[in-house]
């Protein structure tokens, strides 16, 4: 593996689950990664991603070198040929090719603008790091995609599921502000990789790019979505059509134990941090079918199986 | 040991003092922490605590992962039953819960508010860490106590004192805005229990409260406390019954060497960050009789001990 | 070696840039700085120094603890006798003495204000660290001078030039806000004491302190000073005589390959960051003849070179 950036990076999505679920379940450290060096830059905020592939990366072996790139270091410059005589203090292409002189492996987390649409669909902050750096990079979270979460999730249902094929819900949720669509866009294409029968839904207007939906089912009644749902997946996003914008929604579509009823006891997920009764209810978040802290846990493993394949492939 | 948050969780504190000064002179590093990790949480500022627990945690072969919660993270709610549609982003329980999954052991600071009295007094973050989180949880100073400065403290008098039960004064310093009570109400509580004669000097209105006082002699003339003390504690803190407030006081309660005439070459100790001749005065400072960089040194051993006894019990 | 902040702390430099050659392309970790403690305290930004200098110590066996000065812990206080009632929390001669205390070797990056010629010029913060902190303090990059720049920029020279006494042009470039003169004073110094034929240029008015340059060519037209160049150190610096100033500039400074012609085939060189198209021309960054990131994986050995000295004469 030369980089993960999405489940297109990964020659076999099923198998890499199950190395994850090997890995869990054997010895948890190694030494594959001694005297090997991760950086991992954030150009936004993290907790579990942070602390998950740090815990990862350390169980390997690896040094670790966190640069919050807007605090610590310069204002980056993204466009070629830019003339510089103005905030940014130093060119992406310098910056991700230092980085990649001083790290064996790049992690970077780089939100989407959520203004512009061409530059998100893009991810020019991590196909630059990718074209410039020289090592392996890992997405922590991009414009697009976020594959360390979505690889986390699928070990929770491989773990969790009662059946070869368990009916799969995501479900738009309510939220206070824009928020990306990245973690909807990555559970669809892992879940439709990992051939679970996926159903989203969400309200008109918040049809999430085809790119990462062809395959599953749209639905746009919510109860009806839900019914005979095995895994219920609770996320909110912003419209992709009118990009970035909040729609006004009349229907309550936050997530409740009234709602779950008619699902097949359905397990529930959400990627964290969750706005507790607004995206979904105390009550379904404090169940005994709340998977929250199991994916937050897998998030270790997650991580620790792609840095090990790409310890293993590339040095 | 299952936490340390003041010397209540602490079976024998004289016990403690006393493996704290073996451990520093004796073989100073062990592995008994490889492959546990510490997750330091700041919700403060922070330099003696967090090198000190850092060195600590790292002499004991632990990995370390800090979190300046404020701006690496996301803004944490602490309200049960909140319905999270302002400003925060992710609940405490969730957020501990997550971070205990990650960390073997977890070490806060959350200093408290100094305006709302009964939320201060009740600990909230630090208990709700300890409710959340399932993992040994270490105070790196709460919004009532700071008992790693404390231990650190102890250790200091315990290798200084010349007779068994020593005259320590803990005398109240200005400043120039609102201190939290933490350090005198910690200090107060581990001289009583390592059972030292306690007296505590200041202005009327500065009382401390009797929680953690009770048992030491409350003296309001700075100079009859003053009179043969063996170590006197130099520290500020706002006013607890009108809470968080500065009240005016007339008299000039700095110390310097003329006021320390009536002492028995009095040691003087101060937790540092220290307001230079407003807390004390330069000469008082960088005296020999001064113990401050002892005790800051000290903070290492009292870390490395209740680090290393956690371990023991725990894992 | 005591401490690192200028080529006279240096017995003999040339040795140095030998021994960071053999460092480099023998077996780059080591074990001598087993259970050693770095700490990194930056006041300012940095990239290339915090990730380099980190991977330098991790690469030495040694634990690395950073501190964010402003941000993670307290306002310094850097007068003596400072009555402490106004902004700053903690005085540097107590702040340095315990920072001591928990590392072995501490190191330092403490920008110019370019507003007090005098205080600049006295290297006040990490003259202060080295008083008061009793442990071998590196530079960072200080008020004066960036030795580990120089030490890096000294081997990528050694590793490339094709004569034993090379011509070095330092040329001044065109910028858009105040610049430190920290590594063109360094670099001088450093080539000076490598015995490299060194001509410096820039506009009138543009002068650095002949502290550092007592020994070079100092040549106002850059064309002349470019001929037969065969390094170019491309820097921009504010005035030092009107000081921290930025002049106005008639002719353009930014190099470009038109202008390079005059030269040997020049080897380009620059610290980073840089403004691109501003400084100089993207043409030139990008050209075989470009040694920026040569410059920028040598920082890693010039780092280790040092602290291995360090490590070797003091412990």
């Amino acid at each position: 593996m030369k980089k993960f950036t999405s489940v297109q990076d990964v020659a076999d999505p099923k198998a890499l689950v199950d190395e994850a679920i090997a890995v869990k379940n054997s010895e948890k450290t190694s030494a594959i990664g001694k005297n090997k060096t991760i950086g991992l830059l954030f150009f936004n905020s993290s907790l579990r991603t942070r602390m998950s592939t740090q815990k990862a990366a350390q169980n390997l072996g690896m040094e670790v070198m966190i640069l919050n790139v807007n605090n610590d270091g310069w204002a980056l410059e993204f466009e070629e040929g830019a003339v510089m005589n103005g905030k940014t203090v130093e060119h992406i292409k310098d910056a991700a090719a230092v980085m990649g002189l001083y790290c064996d492996i790049l992690a970077i987390r780089c939100f989407p603008s959520l203004t512009n649409k061409e530059e998100d669909s893009a991810d020019k902050i991590i196909n630059q790091f990718i074209q410039y750096a020289k090592v392996p990079v890992v997405s922590l979270e991009s414009a697009t995609r976020h594959p360390l979460q979505s690889l986390a999730d699928m070990i929770t249902i491989q773990e969790h599921k009662t059946k070869e094929k368990p009916k799969v819900v995501l479900t738009w949720a309510p939220h206070i502000k824009p928020i990306p669509h990245v973690v909807a866009n990555s559970f669809a294409e892992w879940a439709l990789a990992c051939e679970y029968d996926l159903t989203i839904t969400h309200p008109e207007g918040y049809e999430l790019s085809e790119e990462f939906t062809k395959g599953a089912t749209i639905e746009y009644d919510q109860e009806k979505a839900l019914q005979d749902a095995d895994f219920v997946y609770v996320k909110n996003w912003s419209s992709y059509t009118d990009y970035g914008k909040v729609l006004p929604v009349e229907e309550d579509w936050m997530l409740t134990n009234e709602k779950l009823k008619v699902s097949n006891s359905a397990k529930i997920m959400h990627c964290l941090p969750v706005r507790r009764n607004v995206e979904l209810s105390d009550e379904v978040l404090d169940s005994e079918n709340s998977l929250v802290l199991k994916q937050a846990e897998n998030r270790v493993y997650a991580a620790q199986t792609v840095l090990k394949k790409i310890l293993e492939t590339n040095f």
